[in-house]
């Protein structure tokens, strides 16, 4: 992973707002990005952000707070006084300000709802209604769209009108009278068209799959923007109207933040992402993602342990059997986590649609036969030819052939069955309606940690007749 | 996760296929998007391949090919005749016909680049020079580019004779008689100025943050369109010449890729992300990447046992100590687990940047002891109040009370430095110019365990007297 370079800008803005210089703030906070700004502002201590924020007032603060983690918004804008605020949500786009409102406590949220304009009320009101991680939820408004009826002349003086409306003019939706989306045009077709041409006879048409219902996860459009090559994805409701458009940067964070998603589940991390970065999460929050498997798992591996503590005679006749014991446990978690991520991944890749299971079963039965195989004739050896050289002291009667054996099978077995549970328990998961990815990697290995104990003492039991 | 919805075309197209009707294929593979038609292409059984590959023809297997993991490349540009190739080629933009030239072997990417006209191959072999994931091996030389001293009729004349060649509009950059990059206008700069203004006058400043080194990481190239929200991003050489442009959907690709690769790593999968689907990659190719890290890991676990094969004397005094074993090793393995979970994660957000370490260590040692505190306290709590209804035979002389103490401090202390260590072991790998995520969740499982062992047999040997 690449570094990031600190821009030199950013080190004099963090040392004019220590030293309270308000005009040097904003003379450097105007000259560089967004972005930037903050990441400026999560580096600084908490008590120099109303410097900050008043130095630089709620023009750039608007762009800025986008930027911010969800955590830190309430706070920031706590900062304005109602004034200010008004110039501030004026700054944002639609779906800027949905965001935001999204991320503050209902009390504020209702204040805030009264410093917009009537127009704006009523549109951040109505976008309020889709959750925040659907398509409705993350679209914006502000796009550029044309009727049918329009020649290249008409459509080119409208979109000159409203193009401070516009995030974006690289894809232009076409609607009918009724407000239907009936196809697109790119600028490049307008800007390269004779004026009298028809907006109709240059469009092209929006095909059904490469449109998205606003009640759709955020994910779904963003799978679409990603398989399709999209900068812009039109976002619809059931009867087809257009409402809004998601962008090629917002499928770009959306996926992040479900790829991030996917990772801390499946590391055992509970509860959603925290946008704020890792440095800014209080050790708290930390303690408590975390704690809630580790406590679970910890009951789970009484289990193992009572079935330890059921065949300890077995051990105690060797010591030698002891050496054997972690391994078999470990390798079925190390078998089954890998298998997990595998099929985890590929669910999210979308690569494993319903009805697959079988497919995936019967082919991790496969793989983990192979690896149980290759890893028990390993062992096999190693107790055969190298084991003898530190003469361990074995059960009466056994030697070091039946050992071997014994290790072989248990580990074949132990890594077969693991590797088939954890490529399984993810559609377990998905049939549920859970996130596959709920089958973290410290839940299969406490699992197969009991089977292992299972297959381990039973296997010497019967081989070595002890 | 979304479900994908199979469209119908797809299975029309399948069905044409299967009846080996040439025509029927190629009406329907031309109404549906190329994503579509390398879905349908991987789904088809590999004997039917050919037929697939002669009824759509060059032209539009060229755009299909793009969408194809690497693997699957070559044998489908064997199907294609010379005449044919030549043809395909010349339908491909230059980046992607260099991804193809570098998916395929050396013997064949000879023969291809002597297909391709005189122009095309200095081009192609210049790109070439580029590994695949750096800037620029991912970047296109087609998009638009403008001198600062043309008007926007002259702009927009030069940018429509040369429309068919490029990507992308939605940006266009600004250069010097030399070739420096100087700046960018949009589209609508152009659509909405007067014909005699100069590009000099409209164009926007590029900022050094926003450009990339040709050399450079591809993940780096796709960190800054997506902190920047860019459509695209300018990739230059060492003295600013501007040399090809990479656009988000290849950010998005990058992106994808990249935290594949971290889910897979850390899942103790070895080797480069297949670019081919679970499903069509071969359960060997599966085995393979799994076997090197099981096998070495198994031996790993041997030190494990060899410490439980030395305290195994302390087990047989009485078998209930077995009980909190396996719970004491696990619990080490999830909370050093969920620590390298979230400090890889951070890592690859570009959140950790050099010299964080201490900080990240002290965050750690911090949760790490609240995370083992409490789970030392429940397991305590168990010991001393659920477990002796059990009866399950204790040491001589050892009551439960000074149990659950031993199972409290060795949870704690095993718990601690476990996480204490998954988050600084991502650390040590980046400090050895490693991947960060080859600290998988198995390794540090496996490295906790012998830890756990020692710690669990120290603590109960010593507070027990045993």
């Amino acid at each position: 992973m690449p570094e990031e370079t600190t821009a030199h800008p950013v080190e004099a803005l963090l040392r004019a707002v220590e030293a309270d210089d308000q005009s040097a703030v904003l003379a450097i906070a105007s000259e560089i990005h967004y972005a930037d700004l903050a990441q400026a502002y999560q580096d600084l201590d908490e008590e120099r952000h109303p410097v900050f924020l008043k130095s630089i007032g709620p023009e750039l603060a608007a762009d800025m707070l986008v930027e911010l983690p969800e955590s830190m918004i309430e706070e920031a804008l706590d900062h304005f006084r109602p004034a200010e605020l008004k110039v501030l949500f004026r700054e944002l786009s639609d779906d800027d300000r949905v965001d935001m409102l999204q991320a503050v406590g209902d009390e504020a949220r209702l204040r805030y709802l009264g410093l917009l304009g009537p127009e704006d009320e009523e549109l951040t009101r109505s976008l309020l209604r889709y959750e925040y991680d659907t398509a409705g939820g993350r679209m914006t408004t502000r796009f550029g769209r044309l009727f049918a009826s329009m020649t290249v002349k008409q459509a080119i003086e409208y979109l000159r009108r409203d193009q401070d409306n516009t995030e974006t003019l690289s894809r232009i939706f076409v609607v009918d009278a009724k407000g239907h989306l009936i196809g697109r045009v790119r600028l490049r077709d307008l800007a390269f068209n004779t004026w009298d041409t028809p907006i109709r006879d240059i469009m092209a048409e929006v095909g059904s799959e490469q449109r998205v219902l606003a009640t759709a996860d955020q994910e779904e459009a963003a799978n679409i923007l990603l398989k399709y090559d999209l900068v812009v994805l039109p976002v619809i409701d059931e009867f087809d109207h257009l409402l809004g458009i998601i962008t090629h940067d917002d499928a770009m964070e959306i996926l992040q933040e479900e790829s991030t998603e996917d990772f801390e589940r499946f590391g055992g991390i509970a509860g959603d992402q925290d946008e704020a970065t890792y440095l800014n999460t209080p050790t708290f929050s930390h303690f408590r993602r975390r704690a809630g498997w580790l406590v679970g798992l910890a009951f789970v591996s009484i289990v193992s342990g009572y079935v330890m503590m059921r065949f300890g005679s077995v051990l105690s006749q060797a010591f030698v059997l002891s050496l054997f014991l972690p391994m078999v446990v470990a390798a079925g978690g190390n078998s089954g986590g890998q298998a997990t991520t595998m099929v985890i991944r590929a669910m999210s890749l979308n690569e494993l649609i319903q009805g697959t299971g079988t497919r995936v079963a019967w082919k991790e039965l496969r793989t983990g036969f192979l690896l149980g195989l290759l890893l028990g004739i390993c062992m096999a050896l190693f107790t055969a030819f190298i084991l003898p050289a530190f003469s361990p002291g074995l059960p009466a009667g056994i030697g070091y052939p039946r050992l071997a054996l014994s290790v072989a099978v248990a580990l074949t077995a132990q890594v077969t069955s693991a590797t088939f549970l954890g490529s399984l328990l993810p559609f377990g998961a998905r049939a549920m309606k859970l996130d596959p990815a709920v089958v973290s990697a410290p839940a299969i290995a406490a699992i197969v940690d009991v089977s292992g104990m299972v297959i381990y003492f039973s296997v010497v039991r019967t081989l070595l007749g002890l």
